[in-house]
């Protein structure tokens, strides 16, 4: 748990940036999901899954895993060779969100971003091994790190890599993680750190997400200009109004290079709750979240992992899988789309993007 | 996992020693178990009677017990309140084994053994957090840490408190531990590292016991000059020429101050072995350590702990139980003896005096 001094300076004054998830990885992070009060069995449901989607991006580019000292050797035991699983603390596996936010210059230096982390605003107890993972995995590869006491996830946040990010007002404004902070402040820091001069400020994120409002489950660039967004035909599902109000935002807005964004609907799997089995399988204890039958589950197809070469999308055993798999593959024509049933990471609260954070290769992409 | 800069010297050096176990504690420390191959259906059964042991020291003494950052809600949600969770780095939970060995000298200071542990000769992969525990918790507390490359587990070795320490050959000797050291070379670490003058060497511990040798599920100190021992009357009992020869031996010995030792035989629970059903709930993979059906489990009630005012017993629901606990009352007439339905720890490997480790006062008590 121990950290090395941060930098004292920001990406922005280094010449640092985020890259899109679309240009080149040197990798990608995950955690193995263990926690007993979100995955349900004792995570063993959840940890197939994840094996699924760790194997799957092993086919496009490293997989590194985290996981505890307690689980090595099982999940030694079930993940395919060249997936390295490194010993790592933390208190859910969620690497989007608790992970460093990657920056590279254009001499090919990577460094690391350390946001705080308070579990979503609070949602789970305790948050302290989280709060030090980003810092951990800085401090185990060497690579420099930025701190900044922003409280902010991975998955609140998406960029074009040219100088756009887009976000939601309910996540980065949440009194329950920015108390008091305005948006200029919080776009201040964004600015400073992720090296873009546009940020898009979506006012919600999909309807029930627990995340509270992170913009990787409504939207995200397909690439430079290109916005795919989740929507729904039926004007009666509560996730209507905020996937209208987000087309019709993008659909004027310009990005940081003054082009106009085309928006790319991709129609949202058939409204999903939680059984009585899944609900009663997760350990539900006073100071825990409970997990109650019949949850809308904040299914999207929106929240896939870009790898070279690959695209990984979940899927619902929905009858709109397999659309949202040709969309996004028109959307990537140069990468394979490959499908996984992804209903158990759902159940969790997000899904493959939430799970996934790829680590860029060095250097100028533009 | 950030150590701290061992002493450099050795206790014998500072005047600093082992207490007997039955000398006053400032409390006890614990592991929360969860390691899913060892603990069946990941750890929920053994969980309970954790809670249970947890629960009953803590009328007696403060109780200190880890647990992941993933299972850290769920333990705090089901264990009670004066018992202290700690966040800490652990592969599996027997304190006993991993934990530091506590000294003090006469001036009431405290300090730690941090012994090589190297999971009873690589029985389990892999180890690298429990062989940095102790220097963990010697780091949290600021506690003084004495390092030797022995490697062994704290129950290995038991000690009266006035300069005598039992321990046998199997466990110390044992070429997958220390390989080629001789009996007077190890023998000398213990000597300098627990400042005893008298070793007594037992050739083997008790039969089946997956730790190999031992000593604290064969015998231990009941107090200085009396030895309590595992005992059967069944001769056809592969146990019973083990137990036949530590009595003999031990009937013949005189310890560091020259006093005949009084050997109470305690009478062994009726031979037990594994369900189907126990041995399936283990996660077993290629890689870890397979768990059958029908094997001998080394059930045996020396594996008790002594508290301040109690000593708490393993119990297995066998014909022997009333006259175990009834023995021991008779060895602690001035402690209260709760016995603990104990099979789930058995099923993984130990029983109550190996998941938990006294912290002593500082002082001597002699």
């Amino acid at each position: 748990m121990t950290q090395t001094n941060p930098l004292l300076t920001t990406p922005i004054e280094d010449g640092f940036r985020m890259p899109g998830e679309f240009e080149p990885h040197a990798g990608c992070w995950m955690l193995w999901p263990e926690r007993p009060d979100v995955w349900r069995e004792n995570g063993r449901p959840a940890q197939q899954t994840f094996i699924e989607v760790a194997t799957t991006i092993a086919q496009f580019e490293p997989v590194w895993m985290g996981v505890s000292s307690a689980s090595y050797a099982t999940a030694r035991a079930q993940l395919p060779a060249p997936v390295e699983l490194i010993e790592l603390d933390y208190n859910d596996a969620w690497m989007r969100d608790n992970g460093p936010t990657f920056v590279v210059n254009d001499a090919g230096e990577l460094r690391g971003i350390d946001w705080d982390f308070n579990a979503w605003g609070g949602l789970y107890r305790d948050w302290k091994a989280d709060d030090q993972l980003a810092s951990q995995v800085l401090r185990l590869r060497g690579y420099g790190r930025y701190k900044t006491h922003l409280v902010m996830e991975g998955g609140a946040i998406d960029v074009d890599g040219q100088g756009t990010l887009i976000a939601t007002e309910q996540s980065l404004l949440d009194p329950l993680r920015n108390p008091g902070r305005s948006r200029d402040e919080v776009e201040a820091v964004l600015r400073a750190y992720l090296n873009v001069q546009k940020v898009i400020w979506i006012a919600e994120g999909t309807h029930e997400d627990e995340t509270k409002g992170h913009i990787d489950n409504l939207c995200c660039f397909a690439r430079p200009g290109v916005v795919a967004l989740t929507w729904t035909d039926d004007e009666n599902d509560p996730q209507y109004p905020i996937s209208l109000a987000a087309f019709e935002q993008l659909s004027r807005e310009v990005d940081a290079c003054e082009r106009p964004l085309q928006v790319v609907k991709i129609h949202q799997p058939t409204p999903m709750h939680s059984t009585a089995a899944e609900a009663a399988g997760v350990m539900d204890f006073p100071g825990t979240l409970p997990r109650n039958e019949n949850e809308r589950l904040a299914g999207s197809y929106i929240n896939y992992y870009v790898a070279n070469g690959g695209v990984i999308v979940p899927q619902f055993n929905d009858r709109f899988d397999t659309a949202a798999l040709e969309t996004i593959q028109s959307l990537f024509p140069n990468r394979k789309v490959v499908g996984i049933y992804a209903r158990e990471i759902l159940l969790g609260g997000g899904n493959i993007h939430c799970i996934t954070q790829q680590q860029p290769m060095g250097g100028s992409q533009k």
